[in-house]
């Protein structure tokens, strides 16, 4: 037996996305507690050279987006990246549950050896198979954007701990 | 096709200790050359409440042994996280570094389906298959230290970037 690709992407983005979520929302409400403005949880950096808590979310669903749509060889959906509250980022998050969840999981299993090719025509341009792609590349920057999300919230005093990160599993 | 156990647990542990040790290997250098006394990163911390670099990087060495060898129904070692420097620190991912490598690919392809508990005999008991076990408890575990790592030396001013998180993929 082996595992499939489906499992490996779709399902682990799920349950990282509906923690994040989870995470956010303690957040908002810890700001309406304390009379704390929003923004400058969303605005909140861990250095002046990182992206904020609102970019951090932004991109980690981008890759929960992008990794499932490149695996299912579907189109890999342009968001505009507007957000820009607490509420905007559930939506966010809510809209990218219900894209991922559109792929059955034969639309991704099999597409193991799939050429994937990430910024083609750019001196960046790299070619991944499927599993290469999800294992080395997609992975590792999903969790990367989701764990930083996490890191900027408790920074800032939000009660979260580790059973909020890691969600339901 | 499918992908294997193996390559969704090992290879992955090694990517990310090896990128874990170059950054550690830039924060240390960094030290040096600013006059920084290596503990003030080392004892870092992004909150009172958090681990500190060395704990993070000692619980992420901790989740790619211990996970990799219940996936092969292999004892899981015990450390005695003594680690103080940097130097240390690098000895332990080289030691945990070997120790995963030691594991052949048949040795976990085709337990998916092992039945992992955690914390066995106390109230978090958790039952798993192995497939549950790596894609649900072990991977997010183990991104959410090595990130967090990379998240406090940021937060310290080392100069790293995403493609030194990234490592060699």
């Amino acid at each position: 037996m082996t595992i499939s690709l489906y499992a490996a992407s779709v399902p682990v983005f799920k349950q990282m996305l509906n923690s994040m979520n989870h995470v956010l929302t303690k957040a908002e409400e810890h700001a309406e507690a304390k009379n704390i403005d929003p923004s400058a949880l969303l605005q909140a950096r861990l250095f002046p050279d990182m992206f904020q808590l609102l970019r951090q979310v932004q991109i980690a669903t981008d890759f929960a987006r992008g990794v499932s749509a490149r695996l299912a060889g579907a189109e890999v959906p342009k968001y505009e990246d507007k957000e820009q509250t607490f509420a905007d980022l559930r939506e966010l998050i809510a809209k990218t549950l219900t894209f991922i969840e559109g792929f059955a999981p034969a639309q991704i299993d099999g597409n193991e050896d799939r050429v994937i090719v990430t910024r083609p025509g750019t001196p960046k341009e790299k070619k991944f198979t499927g599993q290469s792609y999800l294992l080395s590349y997609g992975l590792p920057q999903f969790f990367f954007h989701v764990t930083t999300a996490y890191a900027i919230l408790r920074h800032n005093g939000i009660e979260v701990g580790k059973r909020d990160y890691m969600g339901q599993y």
